[in-house]
């Protein structure tokens, strides 16, 4: 693969998947949408669909990694380095503009959801994303669109959810060649790492949303700090690290197991 | 493949498009039916399996396109428009024939639903769909069963939402061929497509109930004005437009974004 | 495949196919059951589920037919029923243990059920199922457990609901051979038919419940009418026709269509 | 496979597989989770494609068992009985690995669930689960998250919807040789295994909550009595036999029923 082949790649794929993934959350929890109020199932189904999605349109072109942190887990596991530079920026650019697409979708509803008077500010709005901590009050349902927020705020746990998250998909990405025959991520791979998303977001989704990949958290908040949102407030930059964080931590282990059990 | 097979096959193909498609908003909308208030996941995994169903029908019969955007999309990657029009014309009889196929299958819930006094005009039976703009009150749920509809009306913004899951759609039709080895909608291709469609209703229906298909929102709405259905109401004309011009362009940009990142 | 191959696998597979379906009916349906209200998308995946499991163990047995109207579908294809009777015998038996399997593994959840009285005659009990017509009022909540039931008892209608769910069902499976290159039912030809079979419950299960099968509809009400259940009311033998005859109809016309245009 | 790699993957497999299922548990019983009241559709596919992760992960390293059932049915059907006891001390431990990361992945969910003093023993907290009996009463969610118990206490139905359960598990893994050519655990063989587990829960899940796996039940109900949990209430040891015996019942009926009627 050429780099511009991945890094146009991983810009298209990356942006369809945030478009996808960020897009059933607006469906489901911004109001004067036909999906609000359709769960975690859809969330978690959207969030997985959107990775089969992006994979199957680009995996021919760039191997798919669509994550910093399957660029480094595959980086680290064949000590090959040269093109990560050129994933990661085609990946936090996709994922800028997949976040701005989302926008352009659900303008009308980013609109009424944040100026309709009866909303702002109604903590039945925030039912979705289940009770919140007291310090987390300010980052609404409207930054979820975006970008991810623990349940509850504590470094360590919230760190630890997303390196087991990500060590689950990494693992799943890195022991896919012994079952595909080294034959990289055809339809039939792209359907599995889908559904091991899926299988995350269930399983290990409820404490800090599962971020378990950084240009997936960080790119859709530069963007929200960007966007002229009414009432949107803040960006909850004080979190952002550990989105980022936990999944290259998460990403290193796996591929350290990998090495270990399985080369 | 011959022109009568590329007809019969879309013929057949889109009418169980439509009547799955058709059919389970019927069964999640219409009283005294089993499945009522089964939610929004069950309306985007009932057209995505639609779309499964319909293709491992028919495509090894036309194609199995089903869809004049997905048409379109193809004959401008190809530069080849000789089939166009059969296929576009089996589409439209297909989805006619489907849509009308629904109102016999359901054709009691229909009537209940339309001719209880307790149910006529009342508000909670629109609930499924979401709250809607005044403007679009008199596009009650029966409509839906045939047809799309915004839930905030919004020229640029409704026709923005198509063009961006018809692009979403035409693209991962068009890059199948890469993943798939030129081979055609084969079974695994047709799960991934009705898997990404399911993707597209999840993440990108909210707005405007993606219609990403001229054809199955414009035979259906025909048959809607035609059937002697009682109290139904119109058929939303003004709005019929969008979900065939806004498919039509993203198929157009589908296919640009392909040949030139892609090709 | 010998005679007894086909007996044996038939039954194994029938008994699957119902102890399964008619285990998510029981598990959604009866009080005590940690599944009750999980709702119609549960019945739905559980009934294609059961399908996917039955088929993937014996389809190398007997092809995993388990359904007269595949049965009968495939005679009419090829013209040839040698196995005709074998199959069907096969199918009833087992659909018959399948339906008794169901009663010993909720054993104690239809026992509380129709004992407990509190429960019995309570209206909300039916919810699940919907409305339903007066005429119906006998049928509770366990006859479905085992056997099918229109919420609007029309004769036409239903039995024409029947018949457009099987002409899918049968159709797909008829063409799979267009697809699979005629290796018959293989584990992704399993898949297929599981979800071909989810959406026709998503789309068409609302007005009759999707019997789509005659030997999984009239099994088990054989069963409901011997069984030692406490207060569990009449078998509804008036309806018992419509699933019966329904599927078969649709079978015909669905091998029918495949000889004009698919052959 | 060598013991080493057999251990290994067994051990690996097994933890991501209780890391998993009783982690969508967790996400949907405790407090403070975004997947709280996801219901039991979250809960049957969360395990589901837990499966589908650790089999996918696990498959060309020791053939993932990861249930001692499985290689029971294995070893009866092959006669082969020599690395029995390695896998299933790599279940074992696997199991026990996977409960204790659950607690780690949810440690504040945990806290805030059993602390909070208007949640300790508010009976709505059990809503999800079901009714409970009198006599379970004392084991409430928390030990859910851990090991399976039944809604209604019945030593003879219990045992036998667990052989029911584990029947259809081990039948449909023993036949997966006949429909793949023998070509073991490859990826679309563990989708099938992982939708025969989505299966088994949504159908025969209601009474017992569906060990079908000793090494699922056994080893989390050691971590949660290990574990410092405040509040934690009691293990229920009185029934812990039954999710071990009824799984080996099951796997021994299996292997006999395949090798009868498929060898």
């Amino acid at each position: 693969m050429s780099n511009s082949d991945i890094f146009i790649g991983e810009i298209i794929g990356t942006a369809v998947l945030i478009l996808l993934g960020g897009g059933v959350v607006a469906a489901v929890v911004l109001k004067r949408s036909k999906a609000q109020n359709a769960g975690w199932l859809a969330i978690t189904f959207g969030w997985g669909f959107a990775v089969l999605t992006a994979v199957y349109m680009t995996g021919a072109l760039s191997g798919a990694h669509l994550n910093p942190a399957v660029t480094l887990g595959i980086a680290i596991k064949d000590n090959d380095w040269g093109t990560v530079p050129v994933y990661i920026a085609g990946q936090l650019l996709g994922a800028m503009i997949g976040a701005a697409l989302v926008w352009i979708a659900y303008y009308g509803q980013f609109q009424a959801h944040l100026t309709d008077p009866e909303i702002v500010g109604d903590p039945a709005d925030k039912a979705i994303e289940g009770p919140h901590d007291e310090t987390t009050a300010k980052a609404g349902p409207v930054l979820g669109v975006f970008s991810t927020g623990p349940e509850i705020r504590n470094v360590w746990q919230n760190l630890a959810t997303e390196i087991l998250g990500t060590i689950v998909l990494v693992l799943a990405v890195l022991t896919q060649g012994l079952n595909d025959s080294g034959k990289g991520l055809g339809p039939l791979g792209g359907l599995m790492v889908a559904l091991v998303v899926v299988s995350i977001g269930l399983s290990l989704g409820g404490p800090t949303g599962y971020a378990i990949n950084p240009a997936r958290d960080l790119g859709p908040r530069i963007v929200h700090a960007l966007l002229p949102l009414p009432n949107k407030g803040g960006s909850d930059w004080s979190y952002a690290w550990i989105p980022v964080a936990g999944p290259l931590i998460g990403a290193a282990v796996a591929a350290g197991i990998y090495n270990i059990a399985f080369a």
